[in-house]
């Protein structure tokens, strides 16, 4: 089909746009020292809620900021401006995922120097946020108990281009008879050796095993010496 | 950005093309009197455990058969098979939404005149299946009691394209502390009038006032006169 491959074809060079203003913005965020994390999951995995307790449990001890994704409204970035954190809506309309480019232009007037995390909170799809990177150091893929366990081969590319995969909503686990050796054998399959984390962001539950994790990881990404300024 | 323009451009040229079958396949089902239903949601919204009871619960009376759409695996389709109906996977790749072409392609060898109802379960994604149109008399848009109220709000295209909103999981309200006013609400808001159901696949609650809503609406279709056949 004529129409299909010249559309791939534009959506490649859409792509390395995409990919060279991406590894522009790793760059700074590396030199201003800010350890940045994406997250994806399908609408309703409890992304925003799990955000919010996350950037209220960091701010205790770290300078923490968002940016969060939707087609529509600010309701998200109202919610996790509950927690005190400098928060930024990003309205994509009617594209599925965000790009470098949106992600630099909502990051104007921000002093990066004087953050610790700066967290990215994606569109929720399990599709399209896959094949762009936002310059982040870490993306989170998260899925929660209700949505059955063979989510990881249904959408393999997300789980690929992941880093650490959360379950969510821990606490509804019993009440939908969520198996999770299943999970976690569908998380194996597609990608083996990957970091799992199992929270529930109502109860508290794994919350400070994360927080662990961040900790470690920020400081294990500070050892690495800087990349050269491309920007 | 001129890479962005001629995205859209490429883009638009395929959703017309994907009008045109979509035309023809219209015209085939309404030919042949078979009801076409398709669903859309999240991923693990609940679309296939509420198709299969519906499958198995149709199957009694009607002749019915199943089209499902995933990036990945079969897993679906092993599932709805336990209905009894004919069963088919189009397996999408790293396409975040099914085409009347992977329909039209999907549906090689079967005697339409003898279904009474198809339906067609989409990718799980809010965004991408709303441009879509691939011939169907009904589109239902689908959100679990577990995944926020304000869905509607945040993905208001997919919902306008829908005709009726199907509120799933139920039996999981009371655990997940739904607001259901704040949910109709949304959905209000989005799109006003819009036919909504509450059912719980698990329980079976909604779905007799499901099977009557299909009943009545396949019968009011079959009143319609045929157009005239574009294929």
């Amino acid at each position: 089909m004529t129409q299909q491959t010249r559309l791939v074809e534009v959506r490649q060079k859409v792509l390395k746009q995409n990919d060279v203003t991406a590894r522009a913005l790793r760059t700074r965020f590396h030199n201003a020292g800010v350890f940045v994390v994406s997250l994806v999951s399908s609408p309703g995995s409890g992304k925003t809620t799990f955000l919010e307790r996350t950037l209220t449990l960091l701010a205790k001890q770290y300078r923490v900021a968002a940016l969060v994704g939707d087609l529509a409204t600010d309701n998200d970035a109202q919610r996790l401006a509950r927690s005190g954190a400098p928060v930024r809506q990003i309205v994509t309309g009617t594209v599925c995922h965000l790009e470098a480019e949106m992600v630099l232009k909502a990051l104007e007037g921000w002093k990066l120097e004087e953050l610790d995390f700066l967290f990215i909170e994606n569109v929720g799809n399990l599709v399209c946020p896959a094949t762009y990177d936002l310059g982040e150091d870490m993306r989170l893929v998260l899925f929660s108990v209700t949505e059955g366990e063979d989510k990881p081969l249904k959408y393999p590319p997300i789980f690929n281009t992941a880093d650490v995969a959360v379950i969510t909503k821990m606490d509804l686990a019993a009440a939908t008879e969520f198996d999770n050796a299943a999970a976690r054998k569908s998380i194996e399959s597609v990608r083996p050796g990957m970091e799992i984390i199992e929270v529930s962001a109502r109860t508290g539950a794994g919350m400070s095993e994360w927080m662990e994790l961040l900790a470690a990881r920020r400081g294990s990404g500070r050892r690495v010496a800087p990349v050269a300024n491309l920007a």
